[in-house]
């Protein structure tokens, strides 16, 4: 069915250590595609502020490649990424979203909608590694993921604060 | 590039409207395909407590999407879906995890995880659809999604505190 998948099922997960590695690789992964992405939502965006928003969770976002590349430390095992085809998923999406035509402030509600969803996949595989570093005794690894997941959830704040404003202009439109 | 995306760019997203309805469509996509893989995860579970949270929420997830359904109603557009691609990348993700070897209580956390990263999709988007409806007046929509922004809120702490003993058996095991 999915060509992915024939050499995954090979891989047995007998601990949660492996489970760790496996949604590191995800998350490596998803990162690097983000870092790829949001250049371009960058360049349909209109309101400035939102502009300004999403040049800096770029930045973020590629000290959190090297975060999470980091956090394989512990693992003794190597920072390979592994195609997140969740966030594949999303980007299919976003890109769709970005080919279509639309009024700017609704282009501009859209392209926050589309990053929340990004941020969220994020802060649940964040959430999820951080409780199996916790739990494996990670440390270092825990401390990487807890700055990121924090970046994470500040980005959807500011991008929920920034959405209010866009809404309104939005609903003047058309 | 997308065989989807073809017909779609066609659909100009004229005002906030258009956003939310497509957007609408987009959920209802996301909540029909989880009705038939969440019985997929219920099958592979081991811990009882999980396979029951996970029961509980396949029944909350089909009135969830009979809600969305009557969400269209203010739209004034049919109540038809349109393929949810982020959901279909975490589905895929799922399923592969699903055909892994795994211990039982490694799968479960895995499971959880997969779980949890679905939930905080749908999130995302119901919060997004609330902001929207809520700037729209669509009153009832907003009542019928905050319903179910509640329970997806709700279903995910209830797999956090669940992971806690599952991650504590897996780390017993391999």
């Amino acid at each position: 069915m999915h060509s992915i998948s024939d050499w995954r099922i090979h891989v047995t997960m007998k601990t949660l250590a492996d489970a760790f590695h496996d949604e590191l690789r995800d998350m490596l992964s998803a990162e690097k595609q983000l870092v790829k992405t949001l250049p371009k939502m960058v360049k349909k965006a209109t309101c400035e502020k939102l502009t300004t928003a999403l040049e800096e969770h770029l930045s973020e976002t590629e000290k959190q490649v090297e975060r999470v590349e980091k956090a394989f430390g512990e693992t003794g095992r190597s920072p390979r990424a592994k195609t997140c085809e969740a966030m594949k998923g999303l980007i299919t999406e976003a890109e769709d979203m970005l080919k279509r035509e639309a009024e700017p402030s609704v282009r501009d509600a859209l392209i926050i909608a589309c990053a929340q969803k990004m941020e969220h996949y994020e802060i649940a595989t964040y959430g999820t590694l951080c409780t199996w570093a916790e739990s494996l005794g990670y440390d270092n690894a825990l401390q990487l993921l807890k700055q990121n997941i924090n970046e994470e959830e500040t980005a959807d704040e500011k991008l929920s604060e920034l959405a209010k404003t866009i809404n309104k202009n939005a609903m003047t439109t058309g």
